[in-house]
Protein backbone atom coordinates (compact mmCIF):
# COMPACT_ATOMS: atom_id res chain seq x y z
CA UNK A 1 0.00 0.00 0.00
CA UNK A 2 1.01 3.46 -0.48
CA UNK A 3 2.64 5.02 2.72
CA UNK A 4 -0.41 6.88 4.17
CA UNK A 5 -0.11 9.51 6.77
CA UNK A 6 -3.68 9.45 8.37
CA UNK A 7 -2.65 13.08 10.05
CA UNK A 8 -2.06 14.61 6.84
CA UNK A 9 -5.41 13.08 5.22
CA UNK A 10 -7.04 14.03 7.79
CA UNK A 11 -6.51 17.73 7.75
CA UNK A 12 -6.57 17.69 3.57
CA UNK A 13 -10.38 16.10 4.06
CA UNK A 14 -11.37 18.78 6.35
CA UNK A 15 -10.43 21.75 4.26
CA UNK A 16 -11.67 19.76 1.42
CA UNK A 17 -15.03 19.44 3.14
CA UNK A 18 -14.79 23.19 4.22
CA UNK A 19 -13.85 24.38 0.79
CA UNK A 20 -16.56 22.15 -1.22
CA UNK A 21 -19.50 23.48 0.95
CA UNK A 22 -18.00 26.85 0.29
CA UNK A 23 -17.82 26.65 -2.81
CA UNK A 24 -21.66 25.81 -3.22
CA UNK A 25 -22.51 28.16 -1.52
CA UNK A 26 -23.67 26.56 2.03
CA UNK A 27 -22.34 26.55 5.39
CA UNK A 28 -24.94 23.51 6.48
CA UNK A 29 -24.29 19.60 6.22
CA UNK A 30 -26.85 16.34 6.33
CA UNK A 31 -25.29 13.24 6.84
CA UNK A 32 -26.98 9.89 7.01
CA UNK A 33 -24.89 7.87 9.99
CA UNK A 34 -25.86 3.95 9.68
CA UNK A 35 -23.35 3.01 12.96
CA UNK A 36 -20.45 2.06 10.94
CA UNK A 37 -17.22 3.12 10.61
CA UNK A 38 -16.81 5.03 7.13
CA UNK A 39 -19.85 7.64 8.51
CA UNK A 40 -18.69 7.23 11.80
CA UNK A 41 -15.45 8.82 10.62
CA UNK A 42 -16.99 11.02 7.92
CA UNK A 43 -19.77 12.63 10.51
CA UNK A 44 -16.27 13.29 12.88
CA UNK A 45 -14.53 15.20 9.76
CA UNK A 46 -17.36 17.26 9.14
CA UNK A 47 -17.04 18.10 12.93
CA UNK A 48 -14.13 19.21 12.85
CA UNK A 49 -14.37 21.18 9.13
CA UNK A 50 -17.69 22.83 9.88
CA UNK A 51 -18.46 22.63 14.03
CA UNK A 52 -21.38 20.07 15.20
CA UNK A 53 -23.90 22.75 15.41
CA UNK A 54 -23.46 22.73 11.59
CA UNK A 55 -24.70 19.05 10.87
CA UNK A 56 -27.88 17.35 11.18
CA UNK A 57 -27.34 13.61 11.20
CA UNK A 58 -30.03 11.00 9.91
CA UNK A 59 -30.14 7.29 11.45
CA UNK A 60 -32.63 5.68 9.19
CA UNK A 61 -33.37 2.50 9.92
CA UNK A 62 -35.60 -0.55 8.35
CA UNK A 63 -37.44 -2.89 10.43
CA UNK A 64 -34.75 -5.66 10.07
CA UNK A 65 -31.69 -3.92 10.65
CA UNK A 66 -29.86 -4.84 13.44
CA UNK A 67 -30.40 -2.90 16.53
CA UNK A 68 -26.89 -2.61 17.81
CA UNK A 69 -26.14 -0.58 14.48
CA UNK A 70 -28.93 2.35 15.77
CA UNK A 71 -27.21 2.40 19.57
CA UNK A 72 -23.47 2.53 17.46
CA UNK A 73 -24.89 5.83 15.85
CA UNK A 74 -26.13 7.53 18.46
CA UNK A 75 -23.45 6.90 20.81
CA UNK A 76 -21.25 8.89 17.56
CA UNK A 77 -23.28 11.64 17.64
CA UNK A 78 -23.84 12.02 21.56
CA UNK A 79 -20.07 12.23 21.24
CA UNK A 80 -19.39 14.64 18.75
CA UNK A 81 -22.36 16.64 19.78
CA UNK A 82 -24.19 16.41 17.18
CA UNK A 83 -28.14 16.64 16.99
CA UNK A 84 -29.87 14.01 15.04
CA UNK A 85 -33.51 12.28 13.92
CA UNK A 86 -34.53 8.83 13.43
CA UNK A 87 -36.55 7.75 10.50
CA UNK A 88 -37.99 4.95 10.15
CA UNK A 89 -38.23 4.01 6.40
CA UNK A 90 -39.92 0.36 6.68
CA UNK A 91 -43.10 2.50 6.27
CA UNK A 92 -42.33 3.58 2.84
CA UNK A 93 -40.02 0.12 1.69
CA UNK A 94 -43.14 -1.78 2.89
CA UNK A 95 -45.62 0.14 0.68
CA UNK A 96 -43.95 -0.34 -2.24
CA UNK A 97 -43.45 -4.10 -1.54
CA UNK A 98 -46.97 -4.74 -0.70
CA UNK A 99 -47.68 -3.39 -4.31
CA UNK A 100 -45.38 -5.64 -6.19
CA UNK A 101 -46.63 -9.61 -7.01
CA UNK A 102 -43.58 -11.62 -8.23
CA UNK A 103 -40.59 -13.01 -5.53
CA UNK A 104 -38.51 -10.17 -3.64
CA UNK A 105 -35.37 -10.95 -2.98
CA UNK A 106 -32.94 -9.41 -0.26
CA UNK A 107 -30.89 -7.55 -2.68
CA UNK A 108 -34.53 -5.56 -4.18
CA UNK A 109 -35.34 -5.04 -0.63
CA UNK A 110 -31.61 -3.41 0.37
CA UNK A 111 -31.43 -1.50 -3.20
CA UNK A 112 -34.85 0.10 -1.91
CA UNK A 113 -33.70 0.77 1.52
CA UNK A 114 -31.18 2.71 0.29
CA UNK A 115 -32.58 4.59 -2.16
CA UNK A 116 -34.94 5.76 0.54
CA UNK A 117 -32.55 7.00 2.92
CA UNK A 118 -31.25 9.17 -0.22
CA UNK A 119 -34.74 10.21 -0.75
CA UNK A 120 -34.81 11.31 3.50
CA UNK A 121 -31.31 12.61 3.11
CA UNK A 122 -32.21 14.95 0.23
CA UNK A 123 -35.58 16.43 1.51
CA UNK A 124 -33.66 17.46 4.92
CA UNK A 125 -30.60 18.69 2.67
CA UNK A 126 -33.70 20.67 0.72
CA UNK A 127 -35.22 21.95 3.87
CA UNK A 128 -31.94 22.99 5.89
CA UNK A 129 -29.81 24.19 3.05
CA UNK A 130 -27.70 21.93 3.71
CA UNK A 131 -24.97 19.55 1.29
CA UNK A 132 -25.39 15.88 2.13
CA UNK A 133 -21.74 14.61 2.51
CA UNK A 134 -21.29 11.09 0.95
CA UNK A 135 -19.70 8.10 2.61
CA UNK A 136 -18.30 6.22 0.23
CA UNK A 137 -14.70 5.23 0.09
CA UNK A 138 -12.28 3.84 -2.60
CA UNK A 139 -12.70 0.20 -2.15
CA UNK A 140 -16.42 0.18 -2.29
CA UNK A 141 -16.09 3.17 -5.87
CA UNK A 142 -13.79 0.82 -7.65
CA UNK A 143 -15.45 -2.40 -7.32
CA UNK A 144 -18.98 -0.90 -7.58
CA UNK A 145 -20.60 -2.15 -3.94
CA UNK A 146 -22.82 -0.03 -3.22
CA UNK A 147 -26.71 1.03 -4.66
CA UNK A 148 -26.54 3.48 -7.58
CA UNK A 149 -28.73 6.85 -6.80
CA UNK A 150 -28.58 4.98 -3.19
CA UNK A 151 -25.84 5.27 -0.85
CA UNK A 152 -23.76 6.83 -3.71
CA UNK A 153 -26.05 9.88 -4.02
CA UNK A 154 -24.33 12.48 -2.32
CA UNK A 155 -23.05 16.02 -3.32
CA UNK A 156 -19.12 15.25 -1.96
CA UNK A 157 -17.35 12.13 -1.11
CA UNK A 158 -15.07 12.83 1.25
CA UNK A 159 -13.28 9.54 2.44
CA UNK A 160 -13.74 8.39 -1.50
CA UNK A 161 -10.00 8.49 -1.94
CA UNK A 162 -9.38 6.55 0.79
CA UNK A 163 -9.42 2.52 0.79
CA UNK A 164 -11.01 0.54 3.67
CA UNK A 165 -7.92 -0.40 5.62
CA UNK A 166 -7.21 3.54 5.18
CA UNK A 167 -10.89 4.20 6.72
CA UNK A 168 -9.82 2.22 9.97
CA UNK A 169 -6.15 3.45 10.04
CA UNK A 170 -7.68 7.18 10.12
CA UNK A 171 -10.83 6.05 12.79
CA UNK A 172 -7.93 5.26 15.05
CA UNK A 173 -6.55 8.72 15.44
CA UNK A 174 -10.46 10.45 15.59
CA UNK A 175 -12.82 9.67 18.43
CA UNK A 176 -14.48 6.76 17.36
CA UNK A 177 -15.94 4.45 19.60
CA UNK A 178 -13.92 1.13 19.25
CA UNK A 179 -17.34 -0.27 19.40
CA UNK A 180 -17.61 1.12 15.81
CA UNK A 181 -13.74 -0.12 15.09
CA UNK A 182 -14.29 -3.29 15.93
CA UNK A 183 -17.35 -4.87 14.62
CA UNK A 184 -17.06 -6.48 10.77
CA UNK A 185 -17.70 -3.65 8.03
CA UNK A 186 -21.55 -4.55 7.28
CA UNK A 187 -23.93 -2.79 4.53
CA UNK A 188 -26.60 -3.88 7.46
CA UNK A 189 -29.10 -4.62 4.31
CA UNK A 190 -30.45 -7.77 5.41
CA UNK A 191 -29.48 -9.84 8.90
CA UNK A 192 -25.93 -11.03 9.37
CA UNK A 193 -24.49 -9.38 6.06
CA UNK A 194 -20.68 -8.89 6.09
CA UNK A 195 -18.87 -6.90 3.09
CA UNK A 196 -16.06 -9.17 3.00
CA UNK A 197 -18.89 -11.96 2.51
CA UNK A 198 -20.19 -10.23 -0.12
CA UNK A 199 -17.55 -9.23 -1.32
CA UNK A 200 -15.70 -12.40 -1.52
CA UNK A 201 -12.68 -11.23 -0.22
CA UNK A 202 -11.07 -9.45 2.84
CA UNK A 203 -10.63 -5.83 2.47
CA UNK A 204 -6.76 -6.20 3.10
CA UNK A 205 -6.19 -8.23 0.43
CA UNK A 206 -8.73 -6.41 -1.64
CA UNK A 207 -7.06 -3.38 -0.94
CA UNK A 208 -3.96 -4.63 -1.55
CA UNK A 209 -4.90 -5.94 -4.85
CA UNK A 210 -6.72 -2.87 -5.82
CA UNK A 211 -3.85 -0.67 -4.78
CA UNK A 212 -1.37 -2.38 -6.96
CA UNK A 213 -3.89 -2.49 -10.13
CA UNK A 214 -5.09 0.79 -10.01
CA UNK A 215 -2.91 3.41 -7.55
CA UNK A 216 -0.02 1.48 -9.37
CA UNK A 217 -1.02 0.49 -12.97
CA UNK A 218 0.83 -3.16 -12.41
CA UNK A 219 -0.49 -5.22 -15.50
CA UNK A 220 -1.89 -8.58 -15.08
CA UNK A 221 1.65 -10.28 -15.66
CA UNK A 222 3.44 -8.20 -12.65
CA UNK A 223 0.76 -9.49 -10.38
CA UNK A 224 0.58 -13.16 -11.15
CA UNK A 225 4.41 -12.72 -10.83
CA UNK A 226 4.09 -11.63 -7.26
CA UNK A 227 1.86 -14.27 -6.58
CA UNK A 228 -1.51 -13.01 -7.25
CA UNK A 229 -4.05 -15.81 -8.40
CA UNK A 230 -5.08 -14.88 -12.56
CA UNK A 231 -8.34 -15.59 -11.28
CA UNK A 232 -9.28 -13.19 -8.78
CA UNK A 233 -7.04 -10.94 -11.00
CA UNK A 234 -9.24 -11.11 -13.87
CA UNK A 235 -12.72 -11.04 -11.74
CA UNK A 236 -11.82 -8.37 -10.11
CA UNK A 237 -11.19 -6.30 -13.11
CA UNK A 238 -14.12 -6.75 -14.64
CA UNK A 239 -15.46 -6.23 -11.46
CA UNK A 240 -14.37 -2.59 -11.60
CA UNK A 241 -15.30 -2.27 -15.59
CA UNK A 242 -18.73 -4.16 -14.77
CA UNK A 243 -19.35 -0.97 -12.61
CA UNK A 244 -18.14 1.97 -14.47
CA UNK A 245 -21.57 3.16 -14.81
CA UNK A 246 -21.71 3.66 -11.25
CA UNK A 247 -19.00 6.05 -11.08
CA UNK A 248 -20.36 8.38 -14.38
CA UNK A 249 -23.19 10.25 -15.61
CA UNK A 250 -25.85 9.24 -17.81
CA UNK A 251 -24.85 8.97 -21.23
CA UNK A 252 -26.46 11.61 -23.45
CA UNK A 253 -27.16 11.01 -27.15
CA UNK A 254 -24.81 14.24 -29.22
CA UNK A 255 -26.95 16.21 -31.60
CA UNK A 256 -25.93 19.67 -31.53
CA UNK A 257 -23.29 21.71 -31.30
CA UNK A 258 -22.40 21.96 -27.47
CA UNK A 259 -23.96 19.10 -24.87
CA UNK A 260 -24.32 18.89 -21.67
CA UNK A 261 -22.09 16.55 -20.32
CA UNK A 262 -20.18 15.74 -23.20
CA UNK A 263 -18.52 18.70 -24.53
CA UNK A 264 -20.17 21.46 -21.87
CA UNK A 265 -19.04 20.77 -18.46
CA UNK A 266 -17.55 23.50 -16.67
CA UNK A 267 -20.18 26.02 -16.48
CA UNK A 268 -17.83 28.06 -13.96
CA UNK A 269 -15.11 29.21 -16.24
CA UNK A 270 -17.83 29.78 -18.98
CA UNK A 271 -18.39 33.20 -20.58
CA UNK A 272 -18.10 36.44 -19.21
CA UNK B 1 -31.68 27.89 -33.61
CA UNK B 2 -29.52 25.42 -34.73
CA UNK B 3 -30.87 24.17 -37.81
CA UNK B 4 -32.48 20.88 -36.98
CA UNK B 5 -33.10 17.83 -38.88
CA UNK B 6 -36.31 16.00 -36.72
CA UNK B 7 -35.68 12.69 -39.44
CA UNK B 8 -31.75 12.60 -39.17
CA UNK B 9 -31.87 13.39 -35.00
CA UNK B 10 -34.37 10.18 -35.26
CA UNK B 11 -31.65 7.97 -36.38
CA UNK B 12 -29.25 9.02 -34.26
CA UNK B 13 -30.77 8.55 -31.02
CA UNK B 14 -32.02 4.64 -32.38
CA UNK B 15 -28.61 3.94 -32.89
CA UNK B 16 -27.88 5.48 -29.77
CA UNK B 17 -30.14 3.39 -27.40
CA UNK B 18 -29.21 0.08 -29.63
CA UNK B 19 -25.59 0.41 -29.06
CA UNK B 20 -25.49 1.78 -25.57
CA UNK B 21 -27.74 -1.25 -24.43
CA UNK B 22 -25.64 -3.05 -26.47
CA UNK B 23 -22.19 -2.07 -24.77
CA UNK B 24 -23.31 -2.54 -21.28
CA UNK B 25 -24.67 -6.03 -21.84
CA UNK B 26 -28.13 -5.27 -21.82
CA UNK B 27 -31.26 -6.08 -24.02
CA UNK B 28 -34.15 -4.90 -22.02
CA UNK B 29 -35.22 -1.02 -20.95
CA UNK B 30 -37.59 0.36 -17.84
CA UNK B 31 -39.02 4.27 -18.75
CA UNK B 32 -41.11 5.79 -16.77
CA UNK B 33 -44.05 7.26 -18.59
CA UNK B 34 -45.63 10.26 -17.08
CA UNK B 35 -48.28 11.25 -20.05
CA UNK B 36 -46.35 14.08 -20.89
CA UNK B 37 -44.17 14.54 -24.70
CA UNK B 38 -40.81 13.86 -22.93
CA UNK B 39 -41.43 10.22 -21.99
CA UNK B 40 -43.80 9.62 -24.85
CA UNK B 41 -41.14 10.54 -27.07
CA UNK B 42 -38.53 8.60 -25.73
CA UNK B 43 -40.76 5.92 -25.29
CA UNK B 44 -41.44 5.81 -28.88
CA UNK B 45 -37.62 6.10 -30.32
CA UNK B 46 -37.39 3.24 -27.81
CA UNK B 47 -39.24 0.95 -29.58
CA UNK B 48 -37.80 1.62 -32.74
CA UNK B 49 -34.58 1.01 -31.52
CA UNK B 50 -34.95 -2.34 -29.90
CA UNK B 51 -38.74 -3.20 -30.61
CA UNK B 52 -41.97 -2.83 -28.33
CA UNK B 53 -41.49 -6.38 -26.74
CA UNK B 54 -38.01 -5.41 -24.67
CA UNK B 55 -39.77 -2.74 -22.84
CA UNK B 56 -41.32 -2.56 -19.85
CA UNK B 57 -43.21 0.62 -19.27
CA UNK B 58 -43.98 2.17 -15.33
CA UNK B 59 -46.59 4.40 -14.46
CA UNK B 60 -46.03 6.04 -10.95
CA UNK B 61 -48.91 8.56 -10.30
CA UNK B 62 -49.06 10.42 -6.62
CA UNK B 63 -52.37 10.61 -5.34
CA UNK B 64 -52.61 14.32 -6.57
CA UNK B 65 -51.50 13.38 -10.00
CA UNK B 66 -53.61 14.77 -12.63
CA UNK B 67 -55.64 11.77 -14.02
CA UNK B 68 -55.64 13.33 -17.37
CA UNK B 69 -51.38 11.93 -17.36
CA UNK B 70 -52.55 8.52 -16.68
CA UNK B 71 -54.99 7.97 -19.59
CA UNK B 72 -52.36 9.89 -21.98
CA UNK B 73 -49.95 7.40 -20.49
CA UNK B 74 -52.10 4.51 -20.90
CA UNK B 75 -52.81 5.52 -25.05
CA UNK B 76 -49.12 5.96 -26.06
CA UNK B 77 -48.21 2.59 -24.61
CA UNK B 78 -51.46 0.94 -26.11
CA UNK B 79 -50.80 2.99 -29.80
CA UNK B 80 -46.88 1.48 -29.57
CA UNK B 81 -47.94 -2.16 -27.96
CA UNK B 82 -45.93 -1.59 -25.25
CA UNK B 83 -46.78 -3.49 -22.09
CA UNK B 84 -47.05 -1.00 -18.87
CA UNK B 85 -47.53 -1.26 -14.74
CA UNK B 86 -48.89 1.10 -12.50
CA UNK B 87 -47.91 1.81 -8.91
CA UNK B 88 -49.38 4.04 -6.87
CA UNK B 89 -46.32 5.98 -5.08
CA UNK B 90 -48.75 7.41 -2.37
CA UNK B 91 -48.48 4.85 0.34
CA UNK B 92 -43.95 5.58 0.21
CA UNK B 93 -44.49 9.10 0.47
CA UNK B 94 -47.04 9.59 2.66
CA UNK B 95 -45.29 7.22 4.67
CA UNK B 96 -42.41 9.94 5.09
CA UNK B 97 -43.92 12.93 5.24
CA UNK B 98 -46.36 11.18 8.39
CA UNK B 99 -43.35 11.41 9.92
CA UNK B 100 -42.30 14.70 9.73
CA UNK B 101 -43.42 17.33 11.76
CA UNK B 102 -42.41 20.51 10.16
CA UNK B 103 -44.33 22.16 7.84
CA UNK B 104 -43.83 20.82 4.00
CA UNK B 105 -44.12 22.53 0.99
CA UNK B 106 -45.08 21.12 -2.60
CA UNK B 107 -41.94 21.33 -3.86
CA UNK B 108 -40.14 19.04 -1.44
CA UNK B 109 -43.37 16.29 -1.61
CA UNK B 110 -42.77 17.22 -5.73
CA UNK B 111 -38.99 16.09 -5.04
CA UNK B 112 -39.71 13.04 -2.93
CA UNK B 113 -42.13 11.96 -5.24
CA UNK B 114 -39.51 12.16 -8.15
CA UNK B 115 -37.08 9.77 -5.94
CA UNK B 116 -39.82 7.27 -5.50
CA UNK B 117 -40.44 7.16 -9.39
CA UNK B 118 -36.36 6.56 -9.53
CA UNK B 119 -36.77 3.80 -6.91
CA UNK B 120 -39.03 1.99 -8.12
CA UNK B 121 -38.12 2.25 -12.03
CA UNK B 122 -34.17 0.96 -10.31
CA UNK B 123 -35.94 -1.69 -9.02
CA UNK B 124 -37.62 -2.71 -12.27
CA UNK B 125 -34.74 -2.31 -14.14
CA UNK B 126 -32.81 -5.16 -11.38
CA UNK B 127 -35.32 -8.02 -11.78
CA UNK B 128 -35.26 -7.44 -15.78
CA UNK B 129 -32.03 -7.42 -16.29
CA UNK B 130 -33.04 -3.56 -18.04
CA UNK B 131 -31.48 -0.47 -17.80
CA UNK B 132 -33.45 2.51 -17.20
CA UNK B 133 -33.88 5.22 -19.70
CA UNK B 134 -34.05 8.83 -19.04
CA UNK B 135 -36.06 11.05 -20.40
CA UNK B 136 -34.59 15.01 -19.87
CA UNK B 137 -33.99 17.19 -22.42
CA UNK B 138 -31.49 19.73 -23.07
CA UNK B 139 -33.91 22.42 -21.74
CA UNK B 140 -33.88 21.10 -18.19
CA UNK B 141 -30.46 19.63 -18.01
CA UNK B 142 -29.07 23.04 -19.02
CA UNK B 143 -31.19 25.10 -16.28
CA UNK B 144 -31.53 22.11 -13.69
CA UNK B 145 -35.21 21.98 -13.93
CA UNK B 146 -35.21 18.64 -12.91
CA UNK B 147 -35.05 16.32 -9.52
CA UNK B 148 -31.59 15.37 -8.68
CA UNK B 149 -31.53 11.43 -7.74
CA UNK B 150 -34.74 11.74 -9.11
CA UNK B 151 -36.02 11.71 -13.07
CA UNK B 152 -32.28 12.71 -13.74
CA UNK B 153 -31.43 8.97 -12.65
CA UNK B 154 -30.75 6.94 -15.82
CA UNK B 155 -28.31 4.75 -17.49
CA UNK B 156 -28.80 7.39 -20.47
CA UNK B 157 -30.41 10.32 -22.00
CA UNK B 158 -31.76 9.50 -25.73
CA UNK B 159 -33.35 13.38 -26.38
CA UNK B 160 -30.81 15.00 -23.39
CA UNK B 161 -28.88 17.05 -26.52
CA UNK B 162 -32.73 18.62 -27.89
CA UNK B 163 -33.89 21.28 -26.31
CA UNK B 164 -37.80 20.98 -25.39
CA UNK B 165 -38.37 23.30 -29.41
CA UNK B 166 -36.92 20.95 -30.64
CA UNK B 167 -38.26 17.86 -28.49
CA UNK B 168 -41.69 19.24 -29.90
CA UNK B 169 -40.61 19.37 -33.71
CA UNK B 170 -39.39 15.45 -33.39
CA UNK B 171 -42.43 14.00 -32.05
CA UNK B 172 -44.45 15.60 -34.85
CA UNK B 173 -42.61 13.06 -37.10
CA UNK B 174 -43.14 10.08 -34.73
CA UNK B 175 -46.52 8.20 -33.53
CA UNK B 176 -47.29 10.73 -30.85
CA UNK B 177 -51.02 11.35 -30.03
CA UNK B 178 -51.88 14.67 -30.50
CA UNK B 179 -53.41 15.48 -26.86
CA UNK B 180 -49.76 14.70 -25.88
CA UNK B 181 -48.54 17.14 -28.18
CA UNK B 182 -50.57 19.94 -27.88
CA UNK B 183 -50.99 19.85 -23.69
CA UNK B 184 -48.78 22.81 -21.85
CA UNK B 185 -46.19 20.78 -20.62
CA UNK B 186 -45.91 19.95 -16.68
CA UNK B 187 -43.76 18.06 -14.07
CA UNK B 188 -47.30 17.07 -12.64
CA UNK B 189 -45.52 17.50 -9.45
CA UNK B 190 -48.50 19.39 -7.82
CA UNK B 191 -52.09 20.68 -9.25
CA UNK B 192 -51.88 23.10 -12.31
CA UNK B 193 -48.18 23.18 -12.39
CA UNK B 194 -46.72 24.07 -15.75
CA UNK B 195 -43.33 23.63 -16.75
CA UNK B 196 -43.64 27.24 -18.18
CA UNK B 197 -45.21 29.16 -14.63
CA UNK B 198 -42.04 27.19 -12.73
CA UNK B 199 -39.14 28.63 -15.20
CA UNK B 200 -41.00 32.18 -15.89
CA UNK B 201 -40.17 31.83 -19.48
CA UNK B 202 -41.65 30.03 -22.39
CA UNK B 203 -39.96 27.32 -24.17
CA UNK B 204 -39.70 28.90 -27.48
CA UNK B 205 -38.09 31.77 -25.90
CA UNK B 206 -35.76 30.13 -23.33
CA UNK B 207 -34.52 27.69 -25.97
CA UNK B 208 -33.42 30.35 -28.49
CA UNK B 209 -31.18 32.30 -25.98
CA UNK B 210 -29.76 28.94 -24.45
CA UNK B 211 -29.05 28.45 -27.86
CA UNK B 212 -27.44 31.48 -28.32
CA UNK B 213 -25.11 31.10 -25.57
CA UNK B 214 -24.60 27.77 -25.37
CA UNK B 215 -23.78 26.42 -28.59
CA UNK B 216 -23.05 29.50 -30.80
CA UNK B 217 -21.22 30.97 -27.59
CA UNK B 218 -22.28 34.31 -27.90
CA UNK B 219 -21.53 37.10 -25.28
CA UNK B 220 -23.26 39.00 -22.85
CA UNK B 221 -22.90 42.28 -25.02
CA UNK B 222 -23.65 40.21 -28.11
CA UNK B 223 -26.36 38.87 -26.50
CA UNK B 224 -27.83 42.43 -25.53
CA UNK B 225 -27.01 43.62 -29.26
CA UNK B 226 -29.31 41.33 -29.92
CA UNK B 227 -31.96 42.76 -28.07
CA UNK B 228 -32.05 40.63 -25.01
CA UNK B 229 -32.89 41.70 -21.78
CA UNK B 230 -29.74 41.70 -19.56
CA UNK B 231 -31.10 40.95 -16.29
CA UNK B 232 -32.89 37.93 -18.23
CA UNK B 233 -29.47 36.77 -19.55
CA UNK B 234 -27.48 36.95 -16.31
CA UNK B 235 -30.44 35.51 -15.03
CA UNK B 236 -30.00 32.29 -16.83
CA UNK B 237 -26.34 31.93 -16.67
CA UNK B 238 -26.42 32.06 -12.98
CA UNK B 239 -29.19 29.33 -13.28
CA UNK B 240 -26.93 27.35 -15.37
CA UNK B 241 -24.07 28.17 -12.83
CA UNK B 242 -25.79 26.61 -9.65
CA UNK B 243 -27.24 24.03 -11.57
CA UNK B 244 -23.67 22.35 -12.21
CA UNK B 245 -23.81 20.12 -9.56
CA UNK B 246 -26.56 18.13 -11.35
CA UNK B 247 -24.67 17.19 -14.07
CA UNK B 248 -21.46 15.79 -12.39
CA UNK B 249 -20.71 13.65 -10.03
CA UNK B 250 -19.91 14.04 -6.27
CA UNK B 251 -16.90 15.74 -5.99
CA UNK B 252 -13.94 13.36 -4.52
CA UNK B 253 -11.35 14.38 -1.79
CA UNK B 254 -7.89 13.08 -3.59
CA UNK B 255 -5.45 11.71 -1.47
CA UNK B 256 -3.93 8.97 -3.45
CA UNK B 257 -2.03 8.58 -6.86
CA UNK B 258 -4.84 7.36 -8.56
CA UNK B 259 -8.84 8.34 -7.77
CA UNK B 260 -12.22 7.76 -8.76
CA UNK B 261 -14.01 10.10 -10.89
CA UNK B 262 -10.50 12.36 -11.18
CA UNK B 263 -7.92 10.64 -12.84
CA UNK B 264 -9.33 6.80 -12.56
CA UNK B 265 -12.07 7.12 -15.26
CA UNK B 266 -12.04 5.02 -18.45
CA UNK B 267 -11.39 1.42 -17.24
CA UNK B 268 -12.87 0.89 -20.65
CA UNK B 269 -8.95 1.78 -21.86
CA UNK B 270 -7.42 0.66 -18.92
CA UNK B 271 -4.75 -2.14 -18.59
CA UNK B 272 -4.65 -5.28 -20.10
Amino acid sequence: MIEFHPETAAGTITRFIRETLDKNGFKRAVIGVSGGIDSALVLALTVDAIGAENIHALMLPYRTSAPSSLIDARTICQNLSVIWSEIDISPMVDGYFAQVKAEVSPKQIGNFCARQRMAVLYDHSEKQNALVIGTSNKSEILIGYSTVFGDSAASMYPIGDLYKTQVFALAEILPIPSSIIKKAPSADLWQNQTDEADIGLSYAHLDELLDLMVDRRMTRAELIDRGFDQNEIDALKKRIRLSHFKRTMPSVCKISARSAGIDFRYPRDWGK
